[in-house]
């Protein structure tokens, strides 16, 4: 009968073994700029304009040579005849005197000649003049062209993930389209003779399947592409079967289940027959039983099938091969909260543990209680639960009392914080 | 010629009389459950089944009757006859007598008379006899019958917005299709007469319109379904034409620029004329010429045109806007991480205001520069900020050397911090 793995892999050099056996997408889609929110950029974008293309107002007011207005107080005024109005789309287009003003509208061209703009509100207007009680410095209430974006400028950097600002910035400098990365391809497939994906189908001894859609839903909302293979027996060539039928379409092959340390030591196995295996059990707690490896060309991704322990190895380990695949540069940041634990968590050193909790507000302090049942297959602490706690290797357990920072699991909070 | 707003209203204030003027869908869909990720749910979701449904081993080992291990130590073990195997989907169907074992994987069904199961790793097996050399109290390494969804149990509650394990946990619970709020539909027009959609009709006087596409983004980002007016032109007429096209197609009318205090107060003199106003100029810089209010029965939401102003009454009250909309309990958690000011914050009493700010990295320590160039125009200073830090009404700025909280522009963060 087989052991508890003998030897676990860290967390960290698990997910470096992983990264190490994926190719990041290289194929390249030129797609509208309007529908590339979220997609990774695929090259630098350089600007081949200036934003703004002239010099123009910051605030509505009055165009002016600065030095005319040097040594106003308020008790000495500088006095300006206003000679026209430069508005957005229709600029002044004569020069400006010394002594005269051109009223402007913020973003509208500053004329010729004025070098500063004067507040409306710093100016007492009496009829076609106006007075002037303070002092403006060359440039004061200008947007110097070229200010925002200057031409030949980098303005946005390979791997980034395309935000709405962005967008805005490429269609102000004159970009229709964009290239972007495809989308990671990653298909899914959950192992076991027990196991049904269909209610009506569920007899005695069977058991429904769900884990994977755990890993379907994350891998949608990182932005990859998921071909859902539905259940495979827990026999070897059955899962080699359906490696072949998915190489060269995917990216990586993600398996939900076949990974236990009983009997069904399946993928892992499978793995170092027909390939190499990068790494099996990892220094986590729920999550132990994942792997990794490489048949021909083809990554695998192995991840237990008790849902706690998908879910965790999906958020820390398929994530991370996710970010590689899609080329983005960075790491996908988690929503945090500050808590204070109301009551000890346990965990066993050497092992990183994630332990799920319900956050509480008392006297507008912000508690984390750790949920009691915690086994891996109690789907329900992760869908009550509101956050994680991670337990690092080095700890044994946190105190009650410690202050922690809780991954939030869903977007949206319980407790509103403004911006 | 119109003097600044002569009172702003607070952020809070006019978020509150803005959700007053707005309905919360009603509407229903009833979809697949696996397209449901990220919308909201319609109505509680209650179990009508078990989870387990029946006792089931958490671990691999043997399932024997706990009595039977009392006073078993290393010195002297308890001996058990190993009688059968209870594999998933094929359990083991006798009546487990005392002094025997059947073995079980985890998630299989604990025979009948067992109520402890001895993991592997406790059990030394010598044949068809295994060792037990401590003491296992009933219930142990068991997940008892409904111990994460118990029948008649609420496990989703109404306005919660749909996450992978919530997908996994109505399959669980046999659920095929789930009630979910259509989503919030908004309308998006940009106002200005110098205003052109495309670079090829860009011609002296003219300005390309980008503003628009950070609403866009924003609000599909936050699940809504945009429809894009393109832009029309400065005109009481043309915009009430727009408004009677959208009224009861549309949740919400959001229109961009118009709005300064300029001689272009189109927006809000619109709605006051035509319906009634909730509000006009916002305490917060940038985003002050922010009005709303409703036509008949059409909410109209004002945003300014300069795209840091845009960004900023997006993030800040359109979102609240889809958030009452859509149904959702609840706020969107930013993600946020803290940061050491390394230059002051300068802002005016009683304005909120939003500073961009670039992140870096030195000696370990994570610094927020304020990003220099700051007005209302610069969408390079989002674009290529990596956050925002909030300055309360309450302060005159915030001091160099001071910790804040950085509000995270965009989901992948440009410093490692794994899982």
């Amino acid at each position: 009968m087989a052991r508890p793995f003998e030897r676990l892999t860290r967390l960290k050099d698990a997910i470096e073994r992983l990264l190490a056996i994926l190719e990041p997408v290289k194929e390249v889609e030129r797609i509208p700029i309007r529908d590339s929110l979220g997609r990774v950029l695929a090259a630098d974008i350089i600007a081949n304009v200036d934003i703004p293309p002239f010099d123009r107002a910051a605030m509505d007011g009055y165009a002016v040579h600065a030095e005319d207005t040097f040594g106003a107080n308020p008790e000495n005024p500088k006095i300006f005849s206003v000679i026209g109005v430069s508005e957005i789309g229709r600029p002044f287009k004569e020069f400006v005197p010394h002594g005269r003003a051109v009223y402007v509208h913020t973003g509208s061209k500053i004329p010729e000649g004025a070098n500063a703009v004067v507040p409306i509100e710093y100016a007492d207007v009496h009829g076609d003049v106006i007075l002037v009680r303070r002092a403006f410095a060359p440039g004061d209430n200008i947007s110097k062209k070229g200010e925002d974006v200057s031409k030949g400028r980098k303005v946005l950097e390979k791997g980034r993930v395309i935000t709405p600002p962005d967008i805005a910035l490429m269609k102000a400098i004159g970009l229709r389209q964009v290239e972007v990365f495809r989308r990671p391809k990653l298909a899914v497939v959950a192992c076991g003779n027990e196991l049904v994906d269909d209610i009506e189908r569920l007899e005695p001894g069977k058991i429904l399947e769900y884990s994977r859609e755990i890993v379907i839903g994350y891998a949608k909302k990182l932005g990859a592409e998921v071909i859902d293979l539905g259940i495979v027996p827990d026999s070897e060539a059955d899962i080699l079967d359906v490696a072949k039928l998915v190489r060269g379409q995917v990216d990586v092959l993600v398996t939900v289940g076949g990974t236990s340390i009983g009997e069904h030591d399946l993928i892992p196995r499978l793995i170092s027959r027909h390939g190499e295996l990068a790494f099996h059990g990892v220094a986590i707690e729920p999550g132990k039983p994942t792997c990794a490896g490489k048949i021909g060309s083809l990554p695998i991704l192995g991840l237990p099938g008790l849902p706690v322990a998908t879910f965790i190895a999906t958020i820390t380990i398929l994530q991370r091969a996710l970010e590689r695949l899609s080329g983005v540069s960075g790491e996908y940041s988690p929503r945090v909260m500050k808590a204070i634990l109301n009551r000890r968590i346990w965990s066993k050193p050497g092992i990183r543990t994630f332990a799920r909790v319900k956050l509480f507000r008392r006297n507008n302090t912000i508690f984390a209680e750790p949920i009691a049942i915690t086994g891996s297959g109690i789907l329900s602490s992760i869908v009550l639960g509101d956050g994680i706690v991670i337990v690092p290797e080095d700890l044994e357990g946190i105190e009650e009392g410690t202050t922690v920072n809780v991954i939030l699991l869903r977007d949206f909070n319980i407790f509103e914080h403004s911006l």
